[in-house]
């Protein structure tokens, strides 16, 4: 039976470095109505009911979403921070060929740190990571991080994608400004897919989505799309993961034919280079409130990959950075059984694949970019621009 | 730069055990034309032409497959063999929760061995990994492996799926014996989807497809097909992988509606429970002639993932095996361009979701299976059963 208490409370009794403060912490956590007992298994099967009431990441408990961007001065990127103020388990994913991470390591399971205070997820290729050094100046400001002799150390893992130079200035690129103004203006408050964060600079913007299940977790994904592929389906000028849609959040309609075959000549294809630059590299973070163990916060990252398969095609290329994030803000507080978890992983892959289509529907045109889809496509969109 | 010459060559220079015989062997295959130089782009895009002459595994140069299954007396397992005779480079990737598998920590890049005499595909569980033994006796017997003093090792990894007491007997299941038998009944001949070896007690048999690429180049899939998810969309009917198909291959239509609305109600959808057992896992091999590395054979065992998450879902289940082989029959002489790695590896996941449709469609009922896909929806293969 593995230990399900908070992450990094092992680090307390077995460095005997870190302060007690955290410790109390853990304790208020540690008081929350603990999940099924172990072993017993769930008395119906475990369902998807539908988005959550934003159909965003921050239906997640526990989790604040920050997102700062310019598109001015030679800059098209940006940051998107996600912060939490009590810790929460975390794992990864990294299959891409090209990747650029920060504190990823320490993710691996069986290590003495079991979980991070906040992940970034940024443009601005290998440079761009340095926006975790701003988000780990404004936690240390407010003493949220693991407590050690003398202070804390803020826990945040990055990931980033590339977006250089397309603003027109190779230089303008997020810096540690850019992390501290994202972690400030993080909130609970719903989050917009779109031109936002990490999506400023990407192929495709940022996209965002959760689910609710029958059991009461919610789990939640937020990606930046820049893909080396392409998340649509040019057969059909349909987003490839349109099928995943829940409770019409999508909308859209096939395309008129005039317009499709547009749009197999022009933009939207795999590598078809309009956008000035690679865009490589889809990074995403998927979290829930079901108390997983860090091991299995690194499965439920790992099985998001089948959602990024399904959406964007092909995928994981020598050029990819592809990198998941899994995040679980309830403390582990029990062994779950395998359908609890089977639902969570399921669930995970599927608001994954959604959140691409959200990002891929509503991106749009900023500066030099890639049109967004419902200009290239209208009669798609024809139902979402009536506000149906 | 990498050691790209024959696996298991550098063993012989390093470990000085190895006899004279293998290096003779890599002689003759380093006399083949070598691959492009290194760094030299290709001199335009790599493209998936259509499948290749029998749209099977065997259109890999120097692969030969055997399958060897029972439906008699309590058995309806099997298994299935891929063998080489000059050796192939190998890797591979393992991704659901409930793998069985053997000497695959040998295959992890950075060892000793590069490379293997051949592969094992098997029903049977963890019992089944005993078809490898025949396997390795019938190599042994006709001098395949590395040589050793004293005689050679055949090297053959294996990886299991879960069909014990499907034929009724939970103790009939694939040993040496029925390694042996696939080992000797093994071919170039062209590989038929359906109830063969590791498919035989396969919840949705067994599938394979190839692809040639615009360089010349083949890659091409063979999969056990028994996922606790499914290869049908149930809102179509359809399997998921049909937006993958080439040529017309699978030639489906859409299935009549009253047939369709049948199916939601009555078997076909996940973890439905019809085949009376549960069906978990689904194992493949991916193959090319293409001249690669072990650590580029590993990375293309892992991208085949994306074609398993488009043909499957859910898909990497607690209870499923999922183990995906990569081989490449061509010593690795040189250093592939990006693109050319890329071209391979997309093709690797395409091919694989197509062998997954193959497995869903071809599968037919035996002894107390499920009902094969054009029993259970015709309509949708009126084209087919009319030869079209």
């Amino acid at each position: 039976m593995m230990d399900r208490r908070i992450p990094t409370v092992r680090a307390v009794e077995r460095g005997g470095l870190l302060a007690t403060a955290f410790a109390a912490a853990a304790s208020v956590l540690q008081a929350q109505p603990p999940a099924r007992p172990a072993g017993q298994p769930p008395m119906q099967r475990i369902t998807q009911v539908g988005p959550g009431p934003s159909n965003s990441l921050t239906d997640v408990p526990g989790l604040k979403v920050g997102n700062y961007q310019r598109s001015d001065n030679g800059y098209r990127s940006g940051t998107t921070v996600i912060r939490t103020e009590k810790g929460a388990t975390a794992g990864y994913s990294q299959m891409g060929g090209a990747p650029g991470t920060k504190e990823t390591d320490l993710l691996k399971p069986g290590g003495q740190v079991r979980g991070v205070q906040a992940i970034v997820l940024s443009g601005g290729s290998a440079f761009g990571l340095d926006a975790a050094t701003g988000v780990m100046r404004w936690m240390e400001e407010r003493n949220f991080g693991v407590p050690v002799m003398g202070g804390v150390v803020p826990i945040v893992p990055a990931a980033i994608l590339m977006d250089l130079g397309r603003g027109g200035d190779f230089k303008k690129r997020p810096d540690a400004d850019f992390g501290y103004k994202a972690a400030d203006l993080a909130t609970t408050d719903p989050v917009p897919s779109g031109r936002f964060g990490m999506g400023m600079g990407a192929g495709w913007g940022m996209g965002t989505a959760s689910v609710k299940l029958s059991n009461g977790w919610t789990v939640a994904a937020i990606v930046g799309l820049n893909p080396a592929g392409s998340p649509l389906d040019m057969r059909t000028c349909l987003p490839y993961g349109h099928f995943l849609e829940l409770d019409n959040e999508f909308n859209l309609v096939q395309p008129k034919p005039e317009e499709c075959q547009q749009g197999v000549a022009g933009r939207g294809g795999p590598n078809d280079g309009s956008d000035n630059a690679p865009r490589n590299t889809t990074i995403a973070l998927v979290a829930t409130d079901a108390p997983l163990l860090d091991l299995e916060a690194e499965r439920m990252a790992q099985i998001a990959n089948a959602g990024l398969a399904r959406s964007i095609r092909p995928i994981h290329g020598i050029g990819d950075g592809d990198t998941v994030f899994g995040m679980a803000t309830t403390p582990p507080s029990s062994q779950l059984s395998n359908a609890e978890l089977q639902a969570v992983f399921n669930a995970a892959a599927d608001v994954l694949g959604r959140a691409v289509v959200h990002a891929a529907i509503q991106s749009k045109q900023v500066g030099n970019s890639r049109v967004g889809y419902c200009q290239q496509y209208p009669s798609a969109c024809v139902k979402r621009s009536t506000g149906k």
